[in-house]
Parts: C-alpha cells; sequence; structure tokens
C-alpha cells in the first residue's frame, strides 16, 4: 500500500495522528509520499484519474483500490487494527464516537477551514473567496469553542471517559485555528485548555 | 426508545430511508415524534437539553443516552442489525462505503442545503444569508451532479455493486436539489436518472 499526504495538511494530518495511536509507523509499516501546495502533484491528471476531487490524503492499496477521506481511510486501519479502539466499541460505543466525530467536523473543523478558506490572504486567486462567509464561520468557531469548553467539564475527552477519533478531529480543528486564524483557546476556557494540554501531550501530536 | 424526526427534513429522511431498508417499523418498532418547523419543538430548551445543537434526527435511548447526527443514529441500528449491510463490510467495504457516503455529504448534500439556506425566501429571517456564497454552492452542485453521473457509468450504486447508505444521502440530496433549488436531473445525465429511477423505485424512497 502507500499513502498519499500533503505537507501541513490539516486532513491528512488526522489521518498521521491516528495512526501514530495504533502504533502504525509511516514509512516502516505505511510507505508514504508527501506532496506540497506548490508543485499541487495531487491537482495533476495521473493523481486526479486515482482521486478526481484531488483532495489528499489518499490510500492506494496493492490491488490498485484507492480510498480518499481521511475518515474513511482511519476506518481502513481501524477494521485492521482494531487495537487500541479509536472509533468506538459496540453499537452504542460506534455511535457515540460517530456523533461526536461528526460535531467536531461540522461544528469546528469545517468552520475553521472555510474561514481560512474564505478570509486568508494564502487562498487569493487560489479559490473563490466570500469574505462576508468567512466572516459569519470565524464567529461560529468562536461560539462553538466556548459551548465545546461547556461539554469538556463533564468528560475526559471529546466522545467521553477514552481518546478517539474525535479527539483527532478536534485537535486539528484547534490547531488550525490557532495557527491560521490566530484564535487560540481563550485564558477563561480551562475546560478546552486542560483537554488540549492532555492531547498535546501524547506523543502522537509530534505526527 | 424514542426517534424524534423533523417534518420534510431532509436529515431525518435519510435516517427513515435507512430504518426502512432495515425493515425497522417506525411506531411498531420504535416509537417517534416528529416536530415541524412552525412550532419548533426541536428549538425550545427542554429538547436543547437532549441536544444542545438543536438539531434533529435524536435518538433517545430507554437509559436517557442522547444520540444526534443522522449518520450515528444510522450506525447504531447497522450494529443492531446487521442484516442488510448499509454501511458495507469487512475492512475495504466499510471503507469504500464510508468513502462514497462522506462524498456525497460533502461534494452534494451540504451543498445543496447550504444553496437553499443562503438563496431561499424559506430561511430569511431565520438564518444570516449570504447569497454570494448560496450562487457558489450551486454552480458546485451542478458540476458535482455532472461528476456523479461519470462514475455511475461504471457502478450501479454509488459505492459499488450494492445499495448503500451512500444511496440513502446521494438520494436525498437530489430530491432536496429538485424541490427547492429547482435543480432536477438534466436530461443529458442518463446514469444518474437511471439510478435515480431505481433507488427511487424502492419501497424505502417512500418512507
Amino acid at each position: 500500500m502507500k499513502l498519499y499526504l500533503l505537507k501541513n495538511g490539516v486532513n491528512p494530518r488526522r489521518v498521521r495522528i491516528f495512526l501514530a495511536e495504533k502504533r502504525i509507523r509511516l514509512g516502516d509499516d505505511v510507505p508514504f509520499e508527501e506532496f506540497d501546495m506548490e508543485s499541487a502533484g495531487h491537482k495533476a491528471p495521473a493523481f486526479l484519474a486515482k482521486n478526481p476531487m484531488g483532495t489528499l490524503p489518499v490510500l492506494e492499496l496493492d490491488d490498485g483500490t484507492v480510498l480518499s477521506e481521511s475518515v474513511a481511510i482511519c476506518r481502513y486501519f481501524e477494521e485492521q487494527r482494531p487495537e487500541p479502539p479509536l472509533m468506538g466499541r459496540g453499537a452504542l460505543g460506534a455511535a457515540m464516537v460517530e456523533m461526536w466525530n461528526r460535531r467536531m467536523e461540522h461544528e469546528l473543523l469545517l468552520p475553521v477551514i472555510g474561514t481560512f478558506v474564505h478570509t486568508h490572504p494564502f487562498w487569493v486567486g487560489k479559490r473563490e473567496q466570500i469574505p462576508a462567509y468567512g466572516e459569519l464561520l470565524r464567529r461560529q468557531v468562536v461560539a462553538r469553542m466556548a459551548w465545546l469548553d461547556g461539554e469538556l467539564a463533564r468528560q475526559a475527552y471529546v466522545a467521553g471517559d477514552t481518546y478517539s477519533i474525535a479527539d483527532i478531529t478536534a485537535q486539528v480543528a484547534l490547531l488550525t485555528a490557532r495557527g491560521a486564524l490566530k484564535l487560540p483557546i481563550p485564558d477563561e476556557q480551562t475546560n478546552l485548555a486542560r483537554w488540549w494540554a492532555a492531547v498535546s501531550a501524547r506523543p502522537s501530536a509530534r505526527a
């Protein structure tokens, strides 16, 4: 197999962290190639034949089957190597992680990425920008961080008592909010800060 | 358990179709209550205590556990009643359905809903509208329908040879595109039309 990643890519980082938590080593266990935004190999015709969406990450299996979408790639590895479970156990466990991962994605990660795309100079000329929409999303990001802080007063990790893929999604969202949007965790959000310190201290945070 | 739905709601319809495909009967097997946009019971404090997102559907289990997010609710039923499988079998099967369901959601359903929210008179005064963003999304919906038509030249259903949750997501997206956006399947998209006829002929389409 071969995993195609993007240097500093938000979604590829989700898979990097997921694999590190599974003790699956990039390079040794899973050969990989890293594209960058400048050469943009993932937008070249040869690569679009693999993934017409032109997105990364992409996992190519030995029989030529191509998997795109971070969470789909994570699910492949979850099924192949169930320990430690990162996508929940049993009907209720799997459903709870699914719920929280989707909340982190729809309420936090997608608005963070949307704010970045629609307001940041980096994307001028690369994507159609609608700044008013970016500002609407920025307000949503701020509100959702406060909401998540409240939720984390009741549970250690995003989906409950144990670390899961929902933490990874929240982690890359807040990393991007801090770096690209200059929206760090506010001082008063002490639950979010406690959680952030915990996930950042894991070895997978450097994956 | 009790399932909370929204009359004519796009996401609740995904769960309705999913349950019908599983031969799980609303009412008989799963008690339910249907809110509507006018009385908006899902925005009332008592309901926000169950789901702070204020979204529907919501599944409340007998022990008081609350599940929101359509796909999380579907996953709960998939694990409880695996037959017929709608979320893929084995590592590769599960990952492929996950990939296609996410493509249908991110490339089609979310842009359809976004176009509706940002351009339709129905949402005036209810949600902040940014018409320019809605028009950007509308162009994406048109482009993605053409892309999906091409993909369906190679496979019977969205995720391959068998019907899955990815078909359900595409089905509600195209239903909403036709109804709310006046974007029916164009005559020349014969693969998409063939697939549409097939999914619409299933009893679950009337769920």
